[in-house]
C-alpha cells in the first residue's frame, strides 16, 4: 500500500492483513496497540493480543519528516530499507542476538518485529551497577560473527561488492560524519556541553594534533570499506536480560571499519565507568563496579579478537588471501602473522572511533544518558572532564596500542 | 535497440541511425569501417568518411564472451557502462586528457568516440627512446583533477556515495584482484615466466615479509574507497603524441586507492627503464635515456602532488574535513599538515601498488610488451631478476618512504 503514518488504530488492521502475521497473532485475536517511541525519526508501536500478552509484535515505521520539528524537516524514509535488511542479515549471522524479524513493507518504510518485553536498553541497569553474566560472550559472538562473515576475509569479491551496493547509506553515514567527527570540534549551534567544562570543550575545539587525528580517524570511518558494520553499536543499542542479548537499531549499517562497532560498545562501558563517580558515592562499592566494567572491556576484546580469528581459521575462502596463498613452506606462519596484523589494525581502529565518540558525547548534539542523568553539574564535569582526558589519548596513541590492557591503562592513568 | 555484436558492415547503418553522430559525420558521407581491435574483450571499429579521413570516429562494443575463447567463456557487458560513464566523467574533470565521448548506447554495449589517429600507445615509442615534453604535465593534471574532484575532500558525503555507488565494479575489480594481488604469487595455469628467473619467481612466491606485505596492500585496494580510480593506469592506456595526451580504457574504474594509479605509471616507467639494458645497448645513450625516464618518475609525482594540493587548498569544501575544521587559531598549519600527511600516504600507496604491479608483470599472466618483446631471454632476465628486486622494495619498504627520492633511490641502488 502507499506510504501512510500509521496510529494505533489503523495499525491493527493493517498487521490483520499481513498473511506473514498470522503466524504471530491467531486470526480471531483481539490486539490493542501502544505508541512507544521516544524518538523523533520513527513510530513504533508494541502490538499485544488483549489477555495473552505473550502474543506480541513491535511495529518500527519510519517518519517522512522529524517529529520534533513537525513535518518542515523532510528526512529519506530509505533508512527502514537499511534497517530491515541489516536485521534480517544480522538474524542470519549472528541468530538470537537480533529481534527477530516478523514481515516487513518497504513502501510503507516498516519493519514488524518481535518484542522484547522481557528486555531491556542496557544504559539504566548499567547504572544501576547491575551485572551480566552474558553480555561479553553475546556481544563478542554478535561482532565477531557479523564483521567477520561480511568481510574480504570471509566473501568472494564479487559478492562483498554486491553486498556493498545494497549497504550505500549516504544520508545516515552523513549524520555520523557530522555529529561524531565534525560538527562536536567546530561552532556548531546544535552542540551541547556542561558549562563547568567549557575550557576543556573549547580546548579540543583548538588542538591541532588532536583534530588532525580526528580527521585521521574520520577519514577511516568514510574510506575503509572493511565489514558491513552496524555503525551505532552503543549500549542504547543493546537490549537484554540475565540471559539474552539483542542488537537493535541497525539503520546506519554499512561498509565501514570494524573498529567503529568495537570502539561503540567498549567506549560506552568506559563512559558508565565515569558515571560511577557520582552515580555511586560509597567508594568501595563504586569500585568493585567499576572493575566490573573494566573487566568487561576487556573481555569484549579478548573474547571478540579470539572468535572473529576462530571463524578466519576455520573459514579461510575469502578474497583477501584464502588458504591457497599461504600454501607453501612457512605460509602457515605467515597467516599467523597476517591475522594477527590484521586484528592489531582493528584494536587500533577501536582506540581511534572509541576515543572519537568519547569525545563528542561531551561536546556535540548527542549525550550519553550514564552522565547527563547526574544533576549537578560540578559532579557530572568530573566524570566529563575525565571522558575527555581519556577519548583523546585513545585517539592520539591509537596506533601505539599494542593490547586492550594499553587501552584499560589510560583508563586507570587518568582516573587513579 | 537490443544487442548484437556489429561488423564492418552494420557498424556503418548504425552509425547512420544515431542522431548524435550526425555532427561529425554529414548524412550524405561514404563510410568505411575497420576492425582493429587486437583485445579479447571488445570489438574496436574504426569509422571514417572516404576521401575525407578528418572525419572519423572509434565504436568500441563489449562482447559478451572472451573472443579467444569462443563463445564458450561468458563476461558481463556491463563493463561497457563503466567504461562510458568514467569517459564522460574524465572529459568533465580534465578536459582534454580523455577521447571525447560522441555517442554512447548501453543496450548495445557501446561507445563511439574520438578516433585518435595522430596518437600512439605509450610503450612502443618509450623503447624507441622517444621524448614527450608534455606528458609530465599532462598526466599530472589528469591524475591530481580526477582523483581530487571525487575524494571526499571535494564531494560532500552524500555526492561522494552516490557517485561511489554507480562504480560498484564487482567483475573487473576480480580481475585485478587475482591478477594483479593473487594469483602471480602462487601455482596458477595462467602464469607465464621466462624460465631464466624461475628461481627468483618461486623465491618470491615463499617469501614471507612479501606476501604479508602484498597482501596488506591487496586490502587497500578492496577496502580503501578514496577516490574513483582508472584502475588500469599503465603506459598502454596511454595515448599520446608531442602535444597531447589521452588516458584510454577506464572500464575497471571503482573507488580505491590514489596510489594505484600513480603506482602504476610509475611502476611502467620503471619496468621501461630496465628494458633499456636489452634494448639500448650503447651504454652512452641507455644512460641517458634512464636519466630521463627516471626524471619522469621524479616530475610526474612532484607535479601531481603540487597539483592535488594546490586544487585542495583552492576547494577545500569536502566532507572529510573542509574549512570550517580549521577555522580556528593554528588551523591554518594543522590543515597543512594534514594535506601532508595524506599527500605522504598516497606516496606509501604509490610505493606498495607500484610496486605490486611490477611484480604482477614477471610471473603473472599480463606481461609488458618493452620487456617481452626483448627476444634474447638472458637479456630479459636481467631487466626482470631487477625488476623483481625493485618491486620487492617498493613493496616492503612503502611505509618508510619519505620522498619521490627514495623511491628513486631504490631504483638507482637496485641497477648501480
Amino acid at each position: 500500500m502507499a506510504y501512510q503514518a500509521l496510529d494505533t488504530k489503523n495499525v491493527i488492521d493493517y498487521i490483520k492483513n499481513r498473511p506473514a502475521m498470522q503466524r504471530i497473532f491467531p486470526l480471531d485475536a483481539n490486539l490493542t496497540a501502544k505508541e512507544v517511541g521516544d524518538g523523533n525519526l520513527n513510530l513504533v508501536f508494541i502490538i499485544q493480543e488483549d489477555g495473552n500478552a505473550q502474543h506480541s509484535a513491535v511495529l518500527k515505521q519510519a517518519l517522512p519528516y522529524l517529529r520534533v520539528a513537525g513535518e518542515s524537516w523532510p528526512l529519506t524514509r530509505e533508512r527502514m530499507r537499511f534497517e530491515t535488511q541489516a536485521l534480517l542479515l544480522h538474524n542470519q549471522l549472528a541468530p538470537g542476538l537480533a529481534p527477530e524479524v516478523y514481515d516487513h513493507d518497504e513502501e510503507m518504510s516498516l519493519v514488524i518485529m518481535e518484542y522484547l518485553g522481557h528486555h531491556e536498553v542496557m544504559r539504566m541497569p548499567l547504572v544501576r551497577r547491575e551485572r551480566f553474566p552474558r553480555f561479553v560472550d553475546h556481544i563478542s559472538t554478535f561482532m565477531a560473527r557479523t564483521l567477520f562473515f561480511t568481510s574480504d576475509l570471509y566473501l568472494s569479491g564479487v559478492e562483498k561488492k554486491e553486498l556493498q551496493a545494497k549497504y550505500i547509506n549516504p544520508h545516515l553515514c552523513k549524520i555520523q560524519e557530522d555529529f561524531v567527527f565534525t560538527n562536536p570540534y567546530i561552532e556548531s549551534p546544535e552542540n551541547k556541553w556542561n558549562p563547568a567544562i567549557d575550557a576543556e570543550v573549547q580546548a579540543v575545539r583548538r588542538n591541532s594534533p588532536l583534530k588532525l587525528a580526528i580527521a585521521e580517524v574520520k577519514e577511516s570511518y568514510m574510506t575503509h570499506a572493511q565489514s558491513l558494520i552496524h555503525s551505532d553499536l552503543h549500549t542504547g543499542s543493546i537490549m537484554l536480560n540475565q540471559n539474552d542479548t539483542r542488537v537493535i537499531d541497525p539503520e546506519f549499517a554499512f561498509y565501514g571499519p570494524m573498529g567503529f562497532d568495537v570502539g561503540a560498545v567498549l567506549e560506552n562501558l568506559v563512559l558508565n565507568y565515569l558515571s560511577h563517580y557520582a552515580h555511586t558515592p560509597d567508594p568501595g562499592v563504586r569500585l568493585e563496579y567499576q572493575a566490573y566494567l573494566l573487566d568487561m572491556v576487556r573481555d569484549v576484546w579478548i573474547e571478540f579478537a579470539q572468535k572473529f580469528e576462530g571463524l578466519w581459521v576455520e573459514n579461510n575462502r575469502g578474497e583477501l588471501a584464502p588458504a591457497k596463498y599461504w600454501d607453501y613452506p612457512g605460509g602457515d606462519e605467515a597467516f599467523r602473522e597476517f591475522r594477527r596484523r590484521y586484528i592489531q589494525g582493528v584494536l587500533h581502529d577501536t582506540a581511534g572511533h572509541g576515543g572519537c565518540k568519547m569525545l563528542r558525547r561531551m561536546m556535540g548534539i548527542v549525550s550519553v544518558w550514564d552522565i547527563t542523568s547526574i544533576q549537578d553539574l560540578q559532579k557530572r564535569a568530573v566524570a566529563e572532564r575525565l571522558a575527555i582526558k581519556i577519548g583523546s589519548r585513545w585517539v592520539l596513541e591509537r596506533n601505539q596500542v599494542d593490547t586492550i590492557e594499553d587501552l584499560i591503562g589510560i583508563v586507570l592513568e587518568e582516573t587513579s
